[in-house]
């Protein structure tokens, strides 16, 4: 009666995609050591350690860094959950799919969200911001480091007087940033951020690293009614994750002990190296991709070396090309999102996968894939 | 200036607490796979198997089954933030720490709470919740299959009926009974459930399996507001779990890697054979710790044969109990939670660590944990 499938054998993909991305053999090593208590103290010992790694590629030294329970989408409901009540304003900017999503789940926290909006593809000024507040206050001034859907590499500077300038506290989407490009939460006067780790930390997806200043910190504790998530509230979590290891619900041991090596090893080819390493392989793969005549839609300045965005040629089949990359070339690249669907792809260099080697396999692969239907590529 | 600690080496613990337990080499070593991405061909195969060997362990056919990307309290949030609406009634079965969270959750969920309360280590019977529902409705009648903090199993049998005598939809907490007890939702008429799978599926934890009835998902069908979490959203979760395969979060690949294996597991050994296996182990566990003189507070019919609950005699000091335990034996038994916190013990016998030599290893630890502290036992 019971039908048991066969064990599952998944093969090694190269990971180019917008993420996941590839992961060292180390960390997929690390989650298969031996599973302990969530309050084993060897176990409380390696929270600290994650905890410490985190600050460091966060660029904060915030006391409430930790990672929570959830992929990079929980870390943002973390952030508006906790620092938004009903009848809070909130002022997000949108312009691309998880600026977006900011917005919804700011509404779904019972917040007033005043969108200000750009064109999917573009950058916000700090002028923007203050334009929109147009001299309201509001509780959260909210944007996206690096927007996943569209490739864009969000300036930050300037963003904290246009919060201040609305009484706000400053929230940062650093999902695709963290490992990739500097983040500075601390020198930008960031309050609230939120990470993944399946994106430039080249972990597998399962955990959302976040982290709030002080003044975030003294707004959650100045609340009237609880968190309407108890899942995701951070008075209940920061028992366990501080000094008194309350127990909150069992955390994901062995996704930690992942993240543990994941921040290790970004940490031990350091953190300015491996921006650059980024840098590099990102510019060399603009160079490849302008080379076969593709067009990439981002402005050059505002382009993120982690995830390029790529516009699919006229009568090329999307679907069919990344199935080509996959099957014969074990090569996974992403597709376009929202307004992008069907007409861009997107190309992820992240950690492990930010190789010169790599950058020559997805040329390669893609003037395959385009010849194999008739597109004369370079 | 970077502090890059040493790669974390847990040792090998017997895990007899109230989960995590103790997970199979081959559930680890899954975790260790490459990883695919999520919208990967074989990787939505291996999506499939999972939901469909979920259906099994849960006993339930319901279209609607799939692991949520948290823990087993994200499973519950789950359950109670897609049934309730602001304004809705919820009647909650109370008698340990997770219908004490089920209660709080629902209430968060903006419902009012019906509490139908019980002493710790109490089982409910159907009139208990027919009497408290005095005549009214309800959207949802809660309670505890398997009660962690008690080591209480509840039975099931009548809660159908009451449920429908206050038209309300029967939701239950099957986090600790899972694999390791007969769970038959579907025979119980249960509507929503939610489970983990660091208990009796002996997986490391980071997933919450649930499971909505074709009644339950009309209910969420006819919401008038939208549910209040976007991260676990149903409506949104089951457009990628489903045929649509619409991206929502990026799942926890690896995570569903560990749970495919330990699903495959669970059934290759056969869900009658896993609960006998359970039974007599809980039930020679029982005995010998009788015979060192120990009280089990609960009724012997009432005793989960995976969760036993212990007093700890007058005068023995419970933290170095366990931290002898720890470090002699590397033997992990959970503490007291609530009222029981330093005056009772929580042994589990969960899936992989359900062993008869682990039931005698747990015996003779104790029994010199106890002689350390000058206790006569036995």
């Amino acid at each position: 009666m019971n039908q048991v499938p066969a064990p599952h054998a998944p093969p090694q993909r190269t990971l180019m995609g917008p993420g996941p991305s590839d992961v060292e053999d180390a960390v997929l090593q690390a989650m298969a050591r031996p599973t302990l208590g969530h309050l084993d103290p060897l176990f409380l010992e390696l929270m600290d350690e994650v905890a410490a790694m985190l600050r460091q590629v966060m660029g904060t030294e915030n006391r409430l860094t930790l990672p929570m329970s959830g992929t990079g989408s929980a870390g943002m409901e973390t952030v508006f959950a906790n620092l938004l009540q009903p009848g809070d304003a909130a002022l997000v900017g949108v312009n691309g799919v998880f600026g977006t999503r900011m917005a919804e789940v700011a509404r779904r926290c019972g917040a007033e969200v005043v969108e200000v909006k750009k064109d999917w593809g573009q950058a916000f000024t700090p002028d923007d911001f203050v334009r929109a507040a147009a001299g309201r206050s509001f509780r959260v001034l909210a944007l996206v480091h690096a927007e996943t859907s569209t490739g864009v590499w969000q300036d930050v500077s300037g963003m904290r007087e246009a919060a201040d300038g609305c009484a706000a506290l400053l929230a940062l989407d650093t999902v695709t940033s963290v490992g990739g490009v500097e983040v500075a939460l601390d020198a930008w006067g960031v309050d609230a951020a939120y990470s993944g780790t399946q994106k430039c930390l080249s972990c597998p997806p399962g955990l959302a690293p976040v982290t709030f200043s002080a003044r975030a910190e003294k707004v959650m504790q100045q609340r009237t009614q609880p968190v309407q998530s108890w899942y995701l509230d951070l008075s209940l979590i920061a028992r366990y994750w501080g000094g008194e290891r309350a127990y909150h619900h069992t955390a994901p041991i062995n996704m930690l002990y992942g993240l543990h090596e994941a921040l290790r090893l970004t940490l031990l080819e350091g953190l300015p190296a491996r921006w650059l390493r980024h840098a590099r392989n990102g510019a060399a793969l603009c160079t490849g991709l302008q080379a076969l005549g593709l067009e990439l839609p981002v402005a050059p300045e505002l382009r993120l070396p982690q995830l390029t965005v790529v516009r699919i040629p006229e009568g090329v089949d999307d679907a069919r090309v990344r199935a080509f990359l996959l099957n014969e070339f074990g090569l996974e690249i992403g597709g376009g999102l929202g307004p992008m669907a069907g007409n861009c792809w997107r190309i992820g260099l992240m950690g492990a996968a930010s190789r010169r080697a790599k950058v020559e396999l997805c040329l390669q692969a893609l003037q395959a894939a385009l010849a194999d239907q008739g597109h004369p590529a370079a």
